[in-house]
C-alpha cells in the first residue's frame, strides 16, 4: 500500500514531466496532472504565452469527470486576469476536491491562488517535490529571485574555440542538431541577443524556425554607435519584434522594430542597463548569440550566468576567437562550474555555470 | 559449465587489465596470469623498459606450481635477448602445459615466440581478445602498423581556449590532478616535445615526477633557429636525455643532451623529419606539449593522432590561444571524432581523434 504523500510525489513528478514540454517564455513552465481513482484524467502543460494553463488543459481534458478529483499543479494556480481568465476559476468551476502545488508563484501578480482555493473549501496541500518544480523552470524562477533576467551566452565554436576561420567564414561551424538545440534556448528564454557586428555581418534572422511557435522571441540589437542598414533580416522580417539599442537619433526602419537610446559610460552602454530596460519589457531570460565582444562586455560586467558551447569536431588554426575583451589576470579569472557536458549530434554540448 | 574458450577470454580479459598497469614505453604494455585448477596462481606486467617482463614477473610468482598450469599473455612471447632474457626460454623452463596469447608482436626483431613455443611441445592458442588487447596497447601497435610514432598533443587551456593570460602567465591553468595525468601521459608515450619559447619561456623540466618512474621520457626541443640559452632546465637537468633539435653549430651543453640539426624546407624543419629521426632512436610515440606555434605546425602537417585538451573551469576573455598556425577555410577545416569527454579533477578532459 502506498501512502498519500508518496502518491503525491509520484503524481506531481509526472506534472513536472510534464512542464518541460511548453516553451512559454516569459510565463513560467507549468504543468497538470488531474487524477481520480489512481489513474490520470487529464494531463496539460503552458505551452505558449497567450495559450491556455496547464491546467486550463488538464481539466477540459478531464471533463465532467474532474469532479472530485485532485489536481497536481508545479505552480501555484493564478489568481489574475492576463492573457487568460484566472485558474483559480477554472479549478472551482471544475469540482475539483483537493489541489496539490509543488512551489509558489514568485511573480507578485500572480500570486494568491492558493489562499483563494483554501476559501472556497478545496482542500489544498503546497510544497510537494517544490525544488523539484523550481529548477525545471530555472529561468522564471531567477528572474524573481534576482530582480533580472538569467543571461545565457551560447556561442558556436571549433575545438579551437574559434567562431570563424581568418577569412570570416561561420556557416555552419556546427551541425543540424547543434542549431536545433540554438533554437530551443531561443524559445526557452525569450529574448535573443546580438552585438552590432554579429547583426550586420551575419545578418540572422534570430527567430525559431526548427519548429512551430507561435510567439517569436524578442530580438535585441545592441548597438548603439552603428547606423545599421535598413535591409538588415532583423528590420525587414517582421515575423518577431525587434528591440534596437540604438544611437540617439536612430528611426526605427519598421513598426515592429523599437529604438532604445540608453544613456552610456566609458563610450559603452551597461549591459546590467539593458537588462533592466528588457526587465522592464517583461522579459525573463536572455540568450546572448554573440558575437565575440559582446560575449565579452556582459561576462566581464559579471551578467553571464551560464555559458553554452557547441564545440564542432574541427580544427580552423587561425580565426576568431569567441571571446574578445580587456581580459583577466589568471589569478583573477572568471570561474565557472561545469553542469553538463554530452554528444549533440556530431558537436559536443558544454554546460557551465558562472560563479558570480 | 563454462567452455574452455570462454575461460580463456576471462582470463585473457584479466592479462588485459594487468597490462594497463606498467609505463614501460618504447617496450609495448604486457599483462600476463597464470592460471591452474581455474585459480589465478601469477600475475604479472611489464612495469617499466629494462625491467622483467610480464610473463617472468607472473612465473616467478607461481614458482613450482607453474608446471602444467595455463599461461595467458597479451602478446605474444619474445623470444630474444634484449635488455633481459627471451620470455620463451622462461616459459620453457617452468614448465607450462598451454600458452594463450591474445596478439602477434608486430615488432620484427621480438617475433617467433610462439613458433619456439611449439616446437618445444607446448600447446599454443592465438587470437584470444586479440583486438582488446592490441587496443590496450594502442602507441606500439600504431608505431609498427604506420612506421612512425604515434602523436599526441595536450593542452591546458582555459574554457576560451586560451593557454597564458594577456601578461604571459600560466601557472597554472590546470588543476593537480590534470598534472598528474600530463605526467602519466609522459610515461606513456615516453617522449615528449616541446618549441622553442615554451623551452624558454615556461622553462620546463619535463619529467615524471607526480609518481616513481625509474626510465625518464626521452626530451625533444625543437629549436632549430635558437641558440637556447644552456642554463635552461631541459639542460642542466640531466635526469632524463634530451634530444634539441638546433642550429647546425649547436654545441650540446651537456652530456645528456644530444644536438641534431635537420635540413629545412621553407625555413623550417618538417615535423615528419622529426619524426623519423626519433623513430630510429625507437621511440614509439610523442606527447606534443606545446607551444600553440609547435602544435600547429604538428596538426597541419597531418601529423597529429590525438588531441587531449584539459580543459580549466576559468574564463579570461584575453590571452594566447591554444593553436597559431596558418590556419584552414572553414570547409576544409581539419576533423576530429570525439574519443571521451569526463571530470578530471575540476578541469574537463576533452579527448578527440584526428581524422587525417
Amino acid at each position: 500500500m502506498t501512502t498519500r504523500s508518496s502518491d503525491d510525489e509520484r503524481w506531481m513528478a509526472a506534472a513536472i514531466e510534464e512542464s518541460r514540454k511548453g516553451f512559454p517564455a516569459p510565463n513560467p513552465n507549468v504543468g497538470c496532472v488531474v487524477v481520480r481513482d489512481g489513474a490520470v484524467i487529464g494531463r496539460g502543460h503552458h505551452e505558449e504565452a497567450g495559450c491556455a494553463h496547464a491546467e486550463a488543459v488538464a481539466l477540459e481534458q478531464a471533463g465532467p469527470n474532474a469532479r472530485g478529483s485532485t489536481l497536481y499543479a508545479t505552480l501555484e494556480p493564478c489568481n489574475h486576469h492576463g492573457r487568460t481568465p484566472p485558474c483559480t476559476q477554472a479549478i472551482l468551476a471544475s469540482g475539483v476536491q483537493r489541489v496539490v502545488i509543488a512551489a509558489p508563484d514568485p511573480n507578485p501578480i500572480a500570486q494568491g491562488g492558493a489562499e483563494r482555493l483554501r476559501a472556497e473549501g478545496v482542500e489544498v496541500a503546497e510544497g510537494v517535490l517544490r525544488e523539484d518544480a523550481e529548477q525545471a523552470n530555472p529561468v522564471y524562477s531567477f528572474r524573481f529571485r534576482t530582480g533580472r533576467p538569467f543571461v545565457l551566452l551560447k556561442m558556436g565554436v571549433t575545438l579551437d574555440g574559434l567562431i570563424a576561420d581568418s577569412r570570416g567564414a561561420n556557416r555552419w561551424i556546427t551541425g543540424e542538431q547543434a542549431r536545433h538545440r540554438a533554437h530551443e534556448l531561443r524559445a526557452k528564454m525569450g529574448c535573443v541577443l546580438v552585438g552590432a557586428r554579429t547583426a550586420e555581418w551575419d545578418n540572422p534572422q534570430l527567430t525559431v524556425r526548427a519548429f512551430p511557435k507561435r510567439h517569436q522571441p524578442l530580438r535585441v540589437i545592441v548597438a548603439p554607435h552603428s547606423h545599421l542598414r535598413p535591409t538588415l533580416t532583423l528590420f525587414t522580417d517582421s515575423s518577431a519584434p525587434t528591440v534596437w539599442f540604438s544611437p540617439p537619433d536612430a528611426k526605427p526602419p519598421g513598426p515592429h522594430v523599437s529604438a532604445v537610446s540608453l544613456p552610456e559610460e566609458d563610450g559603452k552602454v551597461a549591459p546590467a542597463a539593458i537588462l533592466s530596460e528588457l526587465a522592464s519589457k517583461g522579459v525573463i531570460g536572455v540568450l546572448v548569440e554573440g558575437g565575440a565582444v559582446t560575449a565579452a562586455q556582459f561576462l566581464e560586467a559579471g551578467l553571464v550566468d551560464e555559458i553554452e558551447l557547441h564545440v564542432a569536431p574541427k580544427v580552423l588554426g587561425r580565426g576568431t576567437q569567441w571571446l574578445q575583451g580587456s581580459g583577466f589576470q589568471l589569478d583573477e579569472a572568471i570561474q565557472v562550474e561545469w553542469i553538463e557536458t554530452r554528444a549533440i549530434g556530431e558537436d559536443l554540448l558544454v554546460r557551465a555555470r558562472v560563479v558570480n
